[in-house]
């Protein structure tokens, strides 16, 4: 298979423009378009191909409601924990979508899974997280090709929203996702844009051995 | 920014068609293919924009072959845990593209680093990995749309290949990389023609909370 300049270039510029959306319309996505998403999503590389993903779509009103709950404890004590300057900067970032998003998901990773009969994780464990990781990345493409935002949430305690949501407690969480359409635009991250903190130039993360 | 449906049709293709490869032709790649594909891995997610990201490209031989030593004596340890009949199948697999690749690229997550000021990391630490995991899967996927093929080596004594590379112990390894063109190409995970394991059905991964 050969993908040409003109794809590579477009591909360039879906990576340029992806963001971590946290500014949603209420509006729902097409029916159906979460499923189709995360059947693209299982396309990603996996660990000895052990597929250890799993993906709770939360509709819920009060499990929403206890996430939303949650994120508030968990960013309250975020909060708490930087001095006065940069706690003046954190309490103006809007850090998760949770109250407009139209589709909220969660990923998780099954460490119990023997599917991959333990195929390349003996030494790196982890991997299993990874998997996980490599199919959140590849929906996050999938969606923004369409026009769909999404927002990684991670100010949460996991082992609540095992809970919360009622899955095994060997689960592990990777993420919990908010999913729309976005209000804005923008080719910079947020937290650039808000002052948080700066890209760095990739020449300065590379090291030859 | 818009994205025709030809253009995610061919990103459905591009994510169809990926692969981790571990058959390499030993030409090298273009002069500075590398480092331009590490920029664009740059462009992924972190989280509080920590970029946590450090890429150690391998050249030296000798540093190679302890790195191949190092697989090799994982994969023995890992062959011999394995019982008769699946042991006669995992020594078979080829598993690594480590004599024939004509890059070599170790991906580590740092720590220490204070860049994004721990936003989004204190109940959900792993993030910092996490957030290593989407630049290795941005690399994958730009070196692909460049007929570029990668195969993560996760068979390795992490800690070992920090010493080996001469990296900060704090430094964590995400996956060590095999980079160069295919030998090869199929639609097909190698561990699925290899009868190691199948695809699964995405609905049968998904949960309605």
């Amino acid at each position: 298979m050969h993908f040409d300049e003109a794809f590579r270039s477009q591909l360039r510029d879906l990576l340029i423009w992806r963001r971590d959306v946290r500014h949603f319309r209420t509006d729902p996505l097409p029916v159906g378009a979460v499923e189709r998403l995360i059947e693209l999503a299982c396309l990603a590389p996996s660990v000895g191909l052990s597929q250890p993903w799993r993906f709770v779509i939360v509709d819920d009103i009060a499990r929403r409601r206890a996430v939303l709950d949650d994120f508030s404890a968990c960013n309250l004590d975020a909060l708490q924990s930087y001095s006065d300057e940069r706690a003046a900067q954190y309490v103006k970032l809007k850090l998760a979508g949770l109250r407009e998003a139209p589709c909220q998901l969660a990923i998780f990773a099954d460490p119990t899974t023997e599917v991959g009969h333990g195929l390349g994780r003996r030494t790196m464990p982890d991997m299993l997280a990874y998997s996980v990781v490599a199919a959140i990345c590849t929906l996050w493409l999938a969606a923004r090709a369409q026009g769909i935002g999404m927002g990684w949430v991670s100010i949460l305690a996991p082992a609540h929203i095992n809970k919360i949501l009622d899955v095994p407690d060997s689960w592990r969480l990777i993420g919990y996702f908010c999913i729309g359409y976005p209000q804005t635009e923008d080719e910079r991250p947020e937290l650039e844009r808000a002052g948080w903190e700066r890209r760095q130039l990739s020449e300065a993360l590379i090291l030859r051995r």
